[in-house]
């Protein structure tokens, strides 16, 4: 298979257990569709940080949000570049030795600067696909954003130009010799559930649960 | 309350919101027990890196371990700092204004340098740990680590001295002019559920699920 562009740059080449490495652009928007939460890192005086932070795609790029004050906002409009972890867990991998232990998931790293969003009208309708990134249909159920709202939030962009996925699915890789041995092996499958909505005491008891909620829910 | 000596370091103090920080040490260690995965952020070159791992606390260190050729490994071997995040998200939390959406989690932060574990029966124990800490009482029955098995990994750990723990619970804030109107808000809560054990072909249909298992299924 012939390597595509995003994976010209070497940082994004998966150099450890390059099976792994999945270069199809619909696994990376699968990853990034089905997570809340993104891992954003930056530096701040030569050293690391990363906080967890949601996020949203929309096409080619990455929102990230918050308030303005936020460190990796900060950094973001210091033109820095920004690494952004999305990660799905999906089984504990259960061998036949330690060694060979180790985790199913799904993993997307994304590097690249992000771009402000200065427009007010630009960032009333960034901030509106971010919400319903999150929950799909749920902006027009809500008041409209006030401008003091929108001035309040901060939204930048990262293209989703130069990024690398990982994956691992599948039993466990023993060694030949060890699997005979009686010990249980396999997968403990792990998964994200939606529990029962739990409305605020302000919501009137007469209100349905709105369609959206209800697809959330599957 | 007075503030832990873990927090007399600017980078700790939760500038934003500080009513969600959480100085309790009980409270740090019950998020990195609960969690499988950690994200490890260093920097190479100027740029920030961030991979997802598995980690194991023993104590007052966080265990970190993979190849020797890995990223974050490989800047911990040069002395250079690592941070390292743990989160749990807990819940939707969907407010009347998009503004006011945001989420419930437990989010731990560390910061520090990582120690390689070179002896090679500290090692071998230090792995133990690291196994019993993923699927407590697991490692008493594998087969024996061999020396190669050692010699391939790498751990290292990282003090649990310098960190911060932010965490978010409860329905949404609104503001007060908008209890009022008719549109449902509160949590969707989440949680992660471990799934029915599947045992690779290999595993005996004789062989029983193991306690160890039964244990993590709850």
């Amino acid at each position: 298979m012939s390597k595509p562009p995003h994976q010209s740059q070497i940082r994004t080449d998966v150099r450890r257990q390059p099976d792994r490495q999945d270069g199809r652009r619909t696994s990376l928007n699968e990853i990034l569709d089905s997570s809340y939460v993104a891992h954003v890192s930056f530096v701040v005086d030569g050293s690391p940080r990363v906080i967890p932070t949601l996020h949203a795609r929309a096409g080619d790029v990455l929102y990230l949000h918050g308030s303005p004050a936020a460190g990796f906002l900060r950094a973001a409009r210091k033109g820095q570049e920004l690494c952004v972890a999305v990660t799905q867990l999906d089984g504990l991998v259960l061998a036949r030795s330690a060694f060979h232990h180790s985790a199913n998931y799904r993993s997307a790293v994304i590097y690249g600067a992000a771009t402000r969003i200065e427009d007010p009208s630009e960032k009333r309708s960034a901030l509106d696909t971010f919400v319903d990134a999150i929950i799909p249909d749920r902006r027009s159920s809500l008041r409209e954003m006030t401008d003091t709202d929108i001035r309040q939030t901060e939204i930048v962009s990262v293209p989703l130009d130069e990024w690398s996925v990982k994956t691992r699915t599948g039993p466990p890789s023993d060694e030949e010799e060890d699997y005979a041995l009686p010990i249980w092996a396999g997968v403990v499958p792990l998964t994200t559930v939606h529990g029962a909505p739990e409305p605020d005491h302000h919501t009137s008891p007469d209100l349905p649960l709105p369609e959206h909620l209800k697809k959330v829910l599957g």
